[in-house]
């Protein structure tokens, strides 16, 4: 599905950028086949993302829109290829199980280049697709120790994401960090409903109708990164809290896949805690 | 819609209810046309909810099912007829024009008395349905004025339930009090997300991906009563405010009317801050 | 809502076509407000909508943007004004009424110029907001007689959009030639499924778990033509025939409403028998 | 999730059948857990689903309930216990890949004793879960050669419920007549729109706005078989032939996945060719 080369841009609004973008691209014979584009007006700031057709100078093409761009625009020139990934779990399977299968079968627009789970409950089927998996324990150690191991364990495989597909573990400001806006995340309830731990306890208890997940970039805040997408199941007075955690698997898995799918292709910006996705 | 006669009963569970209940209706020539129970497994309650044909005597009907029933259990005769509603509103017309269609054309299951507004602004509407409209202004005076003067207007019409139909002044425990069970709310948010005021400001602050609606029975702690029903509506980052909280009157109403029919056809039972839907 | 002037282009796709379009917007000193563009590789088409601000010159600018575009290329330059409407009706209420509520509430982005029903059961309805009713009916006369003089009736008013809200007449080829690409009908069933009369009852009839509504732009063909939007909504074994028509109602009028809010925004292409939509 | 003994009763509608069912129930000291129960108004027919506790004496109880009930009634009386079920795909992964891991992990209420191709795509998934792995071409032979093959293969298992997951071959009335109400097929289209070959293709080229999928008891009757389930997801014309596909495989893996956990809890009655479905 990723098909062609893609310009992302984003830059403090005024008037002419995409006369002038469209011309930078127009004069390297390069034809726009898709192009998006938003002007966020509380902050006047100018997103675009394009795919072109036609043969890269990544270098002259940033530099020549460098020179007609307002200046601290960021430009970002990506030739398309598949992105390295590594993915974070704890025990339950279901969106590793569907991140993996989509490897397997060469749908997930991305190389899974290991597994690291902090219990040793899915290395089996991590196993069956010939996906490395390294258990780290953060039993019996501080926070600090744990994620300097696991920090460690990650940058081996400089991925360019990484995924915690319900890893069960809080990360630090400075974990956090070291990625910024490259950890996606999947919560098991529709945020900001039931931010912290339990939300499908909570939800029950509350008699809520519907129960939901939400695919989220992590930032410091715990549950209050920028939201990628968000999905929602009917729940009824007669699903107790194991109809509701089954019920809500299937959206967790869902929600995941569709928005790794959107990060995998570049079509999300990230303003303040807000995303802007160009679908 | 409202064809049958209907038994609703609520008490503690054991063995042998339903043919206890089936035996009582056998005996007195009811056909059950339709039945629907649930036993609550942490409070060990049973509920059933049952439409039958024939000819009714409720008085011999409750004493026969009283003697096969526990101690202390709630059993409700309900020969079919239109329930009595009073609507309260403030300036938004949306639920309330919506509820006033359906009535004009005979398809809201229930009688509308009167409409009682915090503000002018839906005089005109209401009248144009000949619907009596009362205007009471919380305006210089303090809440226990207002509210006296509100329950007065309302008891007037002895209505059996009151609707608030984007109704925005908060009543007090005393005023829920007198009208237990039969206040019913929409709010503007998918609960408990955004409880409070300006839900859909802090959604589009917050960079949510979905907005939503509850319907709920309405008791002393603001936006955590029953919830009848939840909808929700995707936005995107090029929504702004504006356009969120057009998109979310759609739902409202659409929400607010699914809940009210269950309401006006007896499908609810409300077991502490739940609710169970025979729908 | 519809704040800015729109211009739209459909022309044979070709290399350059945004640079060129942007770069005659910049020297007439409009900004870009949204763009929104989609090449139809099938058939080798540009399509672009754009919102623009400044002060509209509009045959200076249409003949500016044709000297940059290819021959033949379609340019429309829409000066923000209500559009005018002419609504057809049989005897069914629930979209005329959600129309005009939303007409009298300022909501609509149109004037309702003149509702005409081929019965005269929704006069009183129409008269409660002073809109024009012309009953004309059709019987007793063939259609050629009927449709002429519904054709005398509509062009009185100069309609740019016929919405056929429930209108259960089929018009000839000849008065859709009159109106082409300018008549929006709803039909009750998630086209191409249960093309033709009483989809409901033959929805029942086989059991399916949805039911759904289809808004589309009325071409020769009965129910063929491009289609708009589509909602459906869960039906169960229980749902009796009148219970699916009472469902399908709330997502027709919801159907119709969102279709003609992309349409009275000048959001919709027509290519072939297919809409392309820039919401 | 299989918790409970299940009884089943279809029979002719008569006054006095709960009274009479619960009745013999209590009489053997079983309590009802869960009731459900549909009188299908057209056919006069009655259905009852009932849960219960208690040790189960089949031969006695079934005696029982025959006793009191109406001739010709159906009476099943289901031990809970996992179904044994063989699954036919082609060439396709996502379905079958969706149901090998729920069975993996213990999620899919069922034994999967073997799956079958008419094409090797899929073996090397299938030996990672160590299922059987059958191919049977149907290549350069007669569809009565290919049925009598697949026949014997199925048989050897035994199995209760055979899965069409994603089998691109027609079967014939003979074939489905041995296993009546006992096969399961997912249909790429929301039925009855679209049936026989291609609809994706013929969904792009009609220009929907929703794209669906079904999953059906297979009967005579190509894509004729009653409904079990059916799910839509909204596409864009933006969105080509192969992102119609991609989207739907998501959809066809979860209304199978729904529909299967239907039948496996004994949940569905066949009536005709519709389903009475107690969820």
């Amino acid at each position: 599905m990723e098909r062609n080369n893609v310009i992302r841009i984003k830059c403090s609004d005024q008037k002419g950028l995409i006369a002038k973008i469209a011309g930078v691209l127009y004069n390297n014979q390069h034809n726009i086949i898709v192009m998006k584009e938003f002007v966020e007006t509380v902050t006047e700031t100018f997103f675009v993302r394009l795919e072109i057709s036609g043969e890269l100078n990544e270098v002259k093409l940033k530099s020549e829109l460098a020179q007609v761009l307002p200046p601290k625009s960021e430009i970002e020139i990506i030739p398309r290829r598949k992105k390295n990934v590594v993915i974070l779990v704890t025990k339950e399977h279901h969106c590793l199980s569907d991140l993996l299968v989509r490897h397997y079968f060469n749908e997930l627009h991305a190389e899974v280049s290991a597994v690291i789970g902090n219990h040793e409950t899915l290395r089996a089927f991590a196993g069956k697709f010939n996906i490395p998996f390294h258990f780290i324990s953060h039993e019996g150690r501080d926070r600090i120790g744990f994620e300097k191991e696991l920090m460690k364990a990650i940058l081996v495989y400089k991925p360019e994401y990484i995924v915690l597909a319900k890893f069960m573990r809080i990360l630090s400001s400075e974990f956090v960090a070291a990625f910024r806006d490259r950890i996606i995340n999947i919560h098991h309830s529709f945020l900001p409903a039931f931010k912290g731990a339990n939300p499908y306890k909570r939800a029950f208890e509350r008699g809520v109708k519907l129960i939901g997940a939400t695919a989220h970039i992590v930032n410091d805040d715990l549950d209050e990164g920028p939201i990628i997408t968000q999905k929602i199941i009917p729940v009824h007075h007669d699903d107790d809290l194991n109809d509701m955690i089954e019920a809500g698997h299937e959206i967790e898995k869902s929600v995941l896949a569709d928005a790794l799918k959107m990060v995998l292709e570049d079509r999300i910006f990230v303003s303040g805690n807000k995303t802007i996705i160009f679908a």
